[in-house]
């Protein structure tokens, strides 16, 4: 049976399915009175329950973030949102359940690792292939790679959404590296391992959340220690010393600035490719998602400031181009 | 008969050509001495005179920035650097020659029209496509945009820097549109207008520089006013008033962010797709150009700080990652 | 019959007017319970209604932000602030109304235009005079000049409140020119022409706002497209078009600087003096409204952090230095 | 007799006069040899000095910045610059000279005294005007603040440069008051107050220099403690503790913003009028030099970066908008 | 009897005891109705009271901010906090009370002063040794600095904190001087100095506040006039000109940039060394807070973003290293 | 034999000595004519020869920055510098030399190492003592960190001057450890580790340079890398995985914001004692070297601006305090 198609709920349906916790929220009215309120979400989106008053607090007193519940409820509308006005609800056992079913996804991933896949195979450098499949013909790292959100709340912050972005990098890349005449194998090998520390600075068992490690250290980092590592596992390393510096460098710098967060600035043509290309997927699918976003355009045209663009507003505009339309 | 290959010139070599006269650097010694070098150019670079002293001043004295000139000399090398060793010099009329020959170029231009002009027949939107004609079928049009620099001194700062920057932010933004779910016709017609402030903004008849229209509005107003007042002189606007005010929005805000000079931000997903694309195609055109120029690198594979990149330095790497090279 | 005098209104008044809905506010308690109040104005000021509880919905259901309603109510007080209860509002035809005589306004605007036409008088440049009398010998504009608001919510956010402003820094400028020996008739026709753009930025005809144009290509730019297309309407410029130039440049750079909104740098003697003068108007303007806000001294004479002064606290001071008053 | 006037000095006059050393240039060539230049001036201007090499440096042996000398000598040109050849230099006594006839001026100064004694005059707050008289009636006072330069170099920097700098903000300041409904008498006390820190933190006896107080304080603290200090001389305080709190915020807050060495930012209508007031005249200032500077115009109408400036370009303009000159 | 234990009342105590009312915060529900809850505090910490109803309104309306109150109540929990559920509620009379009992405290200051007049006394310059026992061996002085917080709300907001602070900063500062080479005796002159204007610019007669003068002169300038002042009452300096400069500059640039507050940056290594201290004592204090509070935690052991560190977050650390700990 | 003492060196002494090349400066003069001149030094400074021109290029023709050099010639002035007038110069082989006898040093390191070792036993955590001793246990680590400087040129641009700053951070942190209650063992494990990057980030084996990695990675990160790579070498870890995590986090972010090149904020206490403590070290050196620089005073007690202090000025003291000095 498919997930409750969470967007296309209408009032007074019935809802009995299995959720994720993504939020447990209390809140105190200014007259001391304190309620609870839940965040549930699937694959296809999220919804919020009524409020818990204190005569039902017992009933999701050990409901936490990150837990699968079973819920039986009604949709309601509160002025313009729906809620889920709950009957029951049950807290599963995690390990009976594939967790993933219940979190934002970027759907099938055959066909991110087919491009990526494809492009790789492509690659004529020998070393540069021999550090890639280290990687990328590791099932294990396959298996969490295809998994990981590209971020915890941003753009692509969805399952499988880091290697949808690593997809888009790569595209992108592909063509600035054309006009530019940079290395197209090392912009590949540099784009394919730029994020590979967010396997470690994310973790996506329930809601999506930062690691200890994340917060401490951050993905950057983590990323060129994770490949310096696994480098050293090889009895013989699959390159010189210059070319790991190299695609450590790529890691290091990508995000182009010491006060975005990269402790060095792109030095080969390489490394700015690829942080142009990684800047132009996720600030592109940051705009695409705050006009995708109906809450913002109540008013008009206009959105209200966004935050996660800087307080930037956007426009939702609606010209047709003199085209007529089929559809 | 070529013109004079400058980056070839051997010392002893005997010199006899048209020149354009790129400078006239004026210099005094502490000891209260002065000389006057010029620095000549053609399409194939350039290179400085020796001085002339005080006794030889009158060969030199009229011969201003932006002249054509014959001369006869002979290459001779102080230090590291090759000179021309003059024992004539002769400004020519600019009437009788084509003066675009002397200076530094992009080479044949039909690959990029070809290239732009096919992308442009593939638009479906009607009003969009009349738009674009009003420009890119207008032969005069035509004429100057495959002639004017990209810059003054920068990223492709060559004849046809403009239309094979163009080409390239094209390119480049295909592949955001495509990934971020762009509107292609819309981005494609903002790419190909937004820098078309640039034909009133720069001169290239003599060597590149800004016209005062340029300094005193900059290239990016200078392509709005152009843009509206070539729609007035239709009789009946191609596109609608809100149409139009996307495509000005496009061109205003391609530098992305006040301090670049943008009056305003993007506010839609194409105006964001173009604003990157821009950027990704000029940067790397600043860092491939600083890793190609020699004089940076005397010291080590480090370069010295550059100044068209914020005083970042870059590396030269010569890495072969396990391929033998063939050629 | 004069309009509601709404700061002077006390508690049990009974109220029966006219009034422009300023603002439709949905609120939702935690509880999930939702009611709607509205921000009603007239040229006096403005005040809020109590909230419309659900069972009230249908009274307001067809108000919407901009409209001209007839209300009947009467005074009530909610702890420190007046609210208007309301037994009946009803919806008025726009077209029947004035909707001008609902917004705050600058009162009459004759002394502002008779100090601007007589500054314009004395111009004695022949080609900068005939530039400016095509704006302001241009009834359709002066229509619109005195009615233009100078910000939508800001310094000088009232009916003429352009017109206002722009004599304001024609006075200061004329200070600034006579102490730096700029130019008076260049400089008086920078300052009459610099905000024009927001005749085609702002909208008043109901709450003050952003056009569409406004937001997409900003005030600055507006101005710019406004003087070019006014002048080509003329079948011979009354200027030269590089007096032309030196008037836009006094536009576009009037904001002084990149992050502040102007695409280029005052670079004229001309051009500075307007900018400082602009400054001098609108920033006295906002300290003044701040430190004329009861509201923000509730605790004391140093005010809370003011958003429009980028969270500066201001300070009322009381002191009479010796001075015996009268009033 | 007059001064020799620097500024219209032509090639072979015979120059035989008194002027101030403002600066002795030690130069050594790259090959090792080394020679002196003097940069000489007065009222009217400054001129260097050919160079005294080695086998003439005991000719200047003894000569210092900010010494008188007695110089005769013939006006020789290298390149574009006027050199004095100099046959005989001789240090002279100070105490036999008025050395502010050596140093660039403003010229007489009543016109200021008269300007600012007269607003001065009107003040209506007996305790403000008591405050300001124990300044502005002191004649030690009045004799230093007629001769302080209004900055060292940069704006202003002549004798009586404060004095006419003051000037300029008070005329400008009562625009802005006019405007803004600030008091004028706190304005202009503020207006009057503002740079007294100037006197304890320049010098003018020889060249304009910084004194030990003035590097270490800054003008801003040190017009403070001035202002503080005064008043304590006193037996009874012309004025209430917080009228004098008053007083020292619109000294300290002049600048406006922290980054610009102001320890708080103006928290009152009137300081914020002053600190507009004082930008607008030392800014035009600014940029009126900067266009009157021949040396930044050689390539053409648009100058060379000014440092003064933040490094903006000015654009010097010729317009005469159908003007019949006379002159 | 001992104050009320704040932070270890439990539910259900009784409570009957002397509070300070530190804040009276009146709170509007959207639903128009009003109501007032009392923030009182006493040397061990402080407890918001239950709402006070529209009905209870003449029970609280004589109090106000700073004064202290004789309280019978019994502690409630709402939610997870706690609050005092209030049945009499009385405001006392100032002049009965210390009110420096109701304020949080460091505790005896004795420990402090034994520090610093030890190191004081260790000085060997003699005229610096008199400057700072004009200050320090000033009962009245003594008094006041004992008593004064180091921040109205921030780090070391404590009755005794300014005395705390700095003695950490001496001791810090020891440290720095003896690796870098300063000179001891200066360090621990600017040390004692640098904050002495925070007594005049922070009053803690009731809750912690700025003083007027602290709003409009702050505490570095306010330090300066205090110490220009003080030395300006004896008949003889102490000290000569150039050395109270220099005492004047620690004073004026301990903030180290004129961002911070600072008129002129340090330009002594003594001035440097005591920015540094300063600093490294304040920012260590506020990290060392946050890391203390535990509303901070509730979801981890990454707090929330922290406004007193500019919102960045602090982690809470549990490792013991192996240590086998014994308490 | 002792090296030559060369900042006492005078005119006309005789020099016989070896020296390392610390630059080879190519010079042309504006006439097209080029020299060379040499940076000679030993570890008592450094000096410059005299020009080579043309006629002598083969006596320079294969000297490269960093060969030792024997070298015989005497002492000359020219202006107010001196120069060695070389009579001859040979390059030695670098085997047999120890060069960093040629080298500035800190001069012996065993009192560093008593302190940082004293300190170190003193640690009580177990595993935390076992993590140091990997390091500082190893014989070949010691090696390196005691002759590794603390920056190529800057503050402790010296042999051994990594070591010297490691001991003054850790001195001064432990003074704010003991001011803000931070754990000593945890803090003092952070300042042994923090620079250890610069072990593999700079080189000295002739003069100091940065290496490809130290450019490419920078000395942060290096420091992360090496760290995670010694305790993988062991078979088991001497922490936990936390702790691990905790003290690389200190390691990366010493350097306090991400505009400074630290990829993540302080988020510990102990992190920020640490980077507190580093840049009190670091500036004040930097402050201190500023100070003792005599070329930058030739004008006064205010230097020139220093660019090692982002063009801060500083001030040269010289009151005695009333103190009879012996010396």
């Amino acid at each position: 049976m498919p997930p409750t198609d969470i967007p296309n709920l209408k009032p007074a349906h019935r809802v009995e399915d299995t959720f994720l916790v993504l939020d447990v929220e209390l809140r105190t009215l200014d007259t001391g009175e304190s309620f609870t309120i839940l965040r549930l979400g699937n694959s296809t989106g999220e919804i919020a329950t009524e409020p818990f008053w204190p005569a039902r607090q017992d009933e999701v007193a050990g409901v936490r973030k990150g837990h699968p519940v079973r819920v039986v409820g009604e949709v309601g509308i509160y002025r313009q949102k729906k809620q889920l006005r709950i009957s029951s609800v049950r807290v599963l056992p995690r390990d009976a359940l594939d967790l993933t079913a219940l979190l934002p996804t970027v759907g099938p991933v055959d066909r991110y690792w087919d491009t990526i896949d494809g492009w790789r195979r492509s690659v004529v450098k020998p070393r540069l292939l021999g550090v890639l499949d280290l990687f990328f013909d590791d099932e294990e790292f396959r298996h969490r790679f295809e998994l990981c959100p590209a971020s915890v709340r941003g753009h692509h912050a969805q399952l499988g959404g880091l290697l949808k972005h690593t997809t888009e990098v790569a595209a992108i890349a592909r063509a600035i590296s054309r006009t530019s005449g940079a290395d197209h194998d090392v912009v590949l090998a540099g784009v394919l391992l730029h994020d590979i520390g967010k396997l470690e600075a994310y973790s996506w068992d329930g809601a999506f959340d930062y690691t200890i490690a994340g917060s401490l250290l951050g993905h950057v980092v983590l990323g060129s220690l994770m490949f310096d590592q696994r480098l050293r596992l090889e009895a013989k390393s699959p390159c010189t010393e210059e070319e790991k510096c190299l695609l450590q460098h790529m890691i290091l710098s990508h995000h182009g600035r010491l006060e975005f967060g990269s402790p060095v600035q792109p030095m080969t043509l390489e490394a700015e490719v690829l942080h142009w290309a990684d800047n132009a997927s996720a600030k592109s699918a940051s705009v695409a998602d705050a006009i995708r976003d109906d809450e913002s355009f109540l008013e008009g045209p206009v959105s209200r400031p966004q935050w996660t663009l800087d307080r930037r507003r956007v426009y939702r505009q609606v010209c047709d181009w003199g085209l007529v339309a089929d559809d």
